[in-house]
This record gives C-alpha cells, structure tokens and sequence, in this order.
C-alpha cells in the first residue's frame, strides 16, 4: 500500500518550470495567478494525475474543505432535491460534501456527528432537529456553523430551516374536512420524529373537530414502503369499512394504499380520498394522480449551503433571520377530487 | 471558529488517571487493554466530548479510517441495500464511508475520485465499471485497494463484481419471446453506460429472434422518472399500435407505462406484457404486480466491502477469486403472466 508512485507538488513544479510555492498558490488561490500560468500548472497536475493531500492541507491551514452532512437515509426520495441543492452551491465553491447515513437513529447519528466532527469540517449540514443531547454538545464545542434542517425547533442549536411537520398534519386533516370526510384515517411507518409529529397534527386536528379516530390509525414501526400502504390499509378497512379518506404519513404509503383500492375495487376518490405527504415525482404519474402535502426541500438545502458559505467564504456574517420555516403546500388532484 | 472549546486526548488522560499513551492505545486498540481501563476511558471521553483527530491521527499512522464509495445517485433505490451492505460490513471495524454522488457523470466522477483520494481513503469502491482513463490512472496509481461493482468488465482496474447488463437484457426480451411476443417495446432513459449496454442487450436478442425493433424504442436522456415511462410508452403505442410487449431499463419506466395503460384501459397483461429492471420493493405491490429482472445489490455491497476488509485489516489477502459475475435473475409476476 506504498504510495510512492504520487507524484509531489515538487513533481508538478518541476514539470511546470514554476517554484513549488507557485504551484501551491495556484491550486489554493487559481485567482490570484495568470489564466497561461495558470494553463500551464492544470497541465502538469493532469500529466502527471497529481493529487493535493487534503490532510496536509488541513493541517497546515485553517480549511479542510469539508462541510459533513448528516440525513437519515440515502434512497428515500426525499434527500434527492435536498442533497443535490447543497452540492450545487457548495462544490463549485470548492468544498467537498460528506454525506453520512444514520438510518433514522439518533445513536448512529452520534456517531456519524463524532466522526465527521473528527475529520474537522467547516460547518454541519443535519436533517431534523432531534439529536441527542451529547450530539448538541458536540455540535455547540465544535466552534463552526451548524444547520438544522427539515424541521423547525424552539432550541436551535445554531441556524434551522424546516417546516412545522404537525401544522402539516392536522392541514391534511382539515383539507379532507372541508371536502366533506369525517372517518380520515392516518397510516404512519418507522416512527422517526417527523413522522410522529405528523401523526400528532392527525390527532389533534381530529380531536379539536370532534372526530373520532378509533380503529383508524394504521401504524408500522418497521421501515416504510409501498406494500406497507396496503397492509395498513386493508387492517384500517376491517376494523372501520366506513373510513372514507386517508392521510399517510409519506407518498410510499399513499401509493400502497392506491393499489390495494385497485385491488379491492375501491373508486379513488369516489370511495376513498387519499393523501400522501413529500410529493415525490410518481405522484403526478399515478392514476388517479395522487394529492399530497408538498415540502420545499431544495429550498432548504439551497439555503442551509448558502448561509454556511457566506460565513465560511463571503461576508463571514451570519443570516440576518437565523430561522426559517419554509411552511408547505397541499396539491390538490385526482386521488382527492375529480377533474373539473 | 476556534476550536479552544475542544476536549485534548491530554484532558481525556488526566480525568481517566492514566497517560495520554495509554489513551491513545485504548481509543485506537480497545482490544489491547483491560474491559475496567476501557470503561474509565470510555466514561472520560464521554463527559469531556473528547473527539479524536482523525486528521491527526491519519499523518502519523497508515490508517485512515476511510473507505471513499463513488455512486452514481442518492437516491436512485437501487443503491438502498448496497450502500447499507457496505455500511453495515465497515461501520462495526471503526471504518468511515465517504459517499460521493456524481449524478452519472464520468466527469464529476473524475473529480469525485480525485477529492476522495486526497483523504487517503484505505479502499475505494466504485459503481461501474466505466471511469475515465484519468480516473483509472488516479485509482491504479493510490495504492489502494479498489473495487468496481454492478458491472464486468474484460480490463478492472483491480477487483470486480458485477453483472452483465447485455446479457440481462437479452434475457429480458427472450423471456417475452418464450410467452409468445413478437412486437417487443424498449423503453430507455438517462442513457447510462449500463442502461446502454440492457439496451444493446435487447437490440442484439431482437435481431437473433429475427423481429424487427422499428418504431419500438422509446428513449430519452433525461433523467428517469415513474411519468416518463407513460410519455415514452405513449409514443410507441402512436407508433406502433401492435406492440404487445415492453422491456424497460428501469421500474420507474415500468411503473409508469402500467400507469398509461390503467389511463388508457389497456389490459395488463392480456394486453400488454411489462417487465422492468432491478425489482425495487414496488414491484411486488403493484396491480397488477410487476415483472422485473432482479439484481443481487447487497450481495455485491457485501462482497466489496468484506473483501477490502480482509485486505486492510485481516489476512491481507487478496480474494481467490478477484472478479465475481453475481449473474441476475427474472422475478416473473402478473405484468408478464396471468396468476394460476
């Protein structure tokens, strides 16, 4: 495992007939040094597949580039926008994004915070608000900008932008309210906080419009996907066959509980409403297309990169509004209403 | 930004009642002292927030604790079970992965590879097989274990498992051909190295069958998505009203086209037959349920990982075998068959 075949920036200097010091100003500050010379270094660097040591650097410098990131899972479409969003603001500033996956526990996620806090980033970028309390400390010692994202808290541990996830919940509610339901049921999987204070704006809407909600809670501590939607469902209908509309706590859910319509022969929405919760792109596409509350979280990733980058980078000030709750939207389609 | 607040290995010493040698050798080789130290260790590291330097630690010794994972999406479901297989074989040996995404793109891969590699990764493990003759130079030259997975190839860079896509795809359409099908569709989008190769799978099995494929491509290079395969199977059905089967290169299209059938009250499958590719969890809950080529995605997170491992931190041994074809299989479900 030598590495003894890497080039050096002696290497790189050599070839370029530049001082190394030159070579060095050039990769860290390509601003600061003509467009030929600057020709001529990028040329060197790529004949002879030079790579910058980052742990030097870091050392030696105030920098490492970094910014961790920390989400509680890769696949779930929802950290598709978000991910890309932060990338696209900090990777051409130079900065290098470590993605860390906790899979919706707040253990892994100290770790991953250990470990990432390890490799000194510049700023961390979280999903959600409910970290553990050594996490917090971590987080407060680690002396760099923090973002707390995807949810709204009154304890931020630095800057936050999110969205109210029970206000999103009881709104779901209170639209199928106004559409005329009263038995709305609400099927929840892997009981992660957001899902849970959804389900806690279900019951509380409910509550303040004297529904009932007994037998219509479907809930699942497995992790969620689309087959789930329909056993919850089907458990929902047996216990209530009155239930005439649906709130799931994400869209997996929703598109579960479509196909088992379909299956059972349920009209949607004559016979059952239904609405999902992320608007992820099949939405649109499903038949009926699917209603769901829809979350802003490009702008969210955009505006957490944003913030850390001009503190880190530009006017080292931190936003002026040091909180924001992005708030969501209901789409309105076929799975809740007929087509005019 | 200062790090002043930052707990030293020394305060983590003093406060546990043992020298910062001891420290050091209990975090980085818990295995050398006593259960009674390690607990006094653990209690001190804990109440101080100590973090240990990674930075640090990697210039003085050999060992990072990295492994860089190169994938081509976040969110794309196949790289769910895959990168968690990865995870969950490096996580427990103190082992970090650094996820980088390069949205399908050789270039952003190049860079991607050139920013892990200034991290000293311990191992690299790549999706494709693919990368520029740069991005071959940078991994051949690091010194490093590498891994290139979902793909084979006659040239890897160092170990391999994967699949043959060609011959996948191939499958796909002679599985069609065996029900009956002779106007076989192909449906392809964000044209990937291994979406083209399913592709050239199908046009090379199509023109031994002797049928033609006139009128009976549907692509796109945009990215996929569930409404594309309805847009695209839409055209072909413009095209050629005949068509009586479809292959996609993805679920997503596969989804999408039984959506354009229910909206047109097209039968499926007396209508039309509609396999797709990777058997992602939706398949199965599908109405009717999905046909898919299923790919064996952990196996090949878990062998890559476990392999790698065994180099770095076991035997040192390179695997018996250093290229492993995992082969697919076909998941026959009621969008190919009728349910007995």
């Amino acid at each position: 495992m030598s590495n003894r075949s890497r080039a050096t920036l002696a290497d790189v200097a050599a070839r370029a007939g530049v001082s190394p010091v030159t070579v060095s100003r050039a990769i860290r500050h390509p601003e600061m040094v003509s467009d030929a010379l600057r020709a001529r270094i990028d040329a060197a660097v790529h004949t002879l597949n030079y790579i910058p040591n980052h742990l030097a650097s870091a050392l030696a410098s105030t920098r490492t580039h970094i910014v961790g990131v920390v989400v509680p899972s890769l696949t779930n479409g929802v950290f598709d926008d978000y991910l890309g969003a932060i990338q696209d603001v900090l990777n051409p500033a130079g900065i290098q994004v470590l993605v860390s996956n906790v899979r919706y526990s707040e253990i892994e996620e100290e770790r991953a915070i250990q470990t990432l806090l390890g490799y000194h980033p510049e700023a961390m970028i979280l999903a959600g608000v409910d970290q553990t309390e050594r996490s917090r400390q971590m987080l407060r010692n680690a002396g760099v900008p923090v973002v707390q994202t995807m949810d709204v808290t009154d304890t931020p541990i630095d800057l936050n932008i999110g969205l109210d996830h029970a206000a999103a919940g009881a709104a779901a509610v209170r639209y199928l309210y106004d559409l005329g339901h009263r038995r709305i049921a609400h099927l929840t999987a892997r009981a992660d906080p957001r899902a849970r204070r959804r389900h806690a704006g279900y019951q509380r809407a409910m509550d303040e419009l004297g529904l009932s909600t007994k037998g219509l809670v479907g809930a699942s501590p497995r992790p969620s996907d689309v087959a789930m939607g329909g056993e919850l469902f089907a458990r929902i209908v047996a216990a209530v066959p009155e239930v005439t509309a649906v709130f799931t706590c994400n869209d997996d859910l929703a598109l579960g509980t479509l196909f088992e319509c379909q299956r059972r022969g349920m009209r949607v929405p004559d016979e059952l409403a239904i609405i999902g919760f992320n608007d992820l792109d099949y939405c649109v596409a499903a038949v009926p297309p699917l209603t769901s509350v829809s979350t802003e979280r490009q702008q969210m990733g955009t505006w957490a990169a944003q913030a850390i980058l001009d503190i880190i980078r530009g006017s080292g000030r931190r936003p002026r509004q040091p909180q924001i709750d992005v708030g969501f939207s209901i789409k309105a389609r076929g799975s809740t209403v007929r087509a005019a």
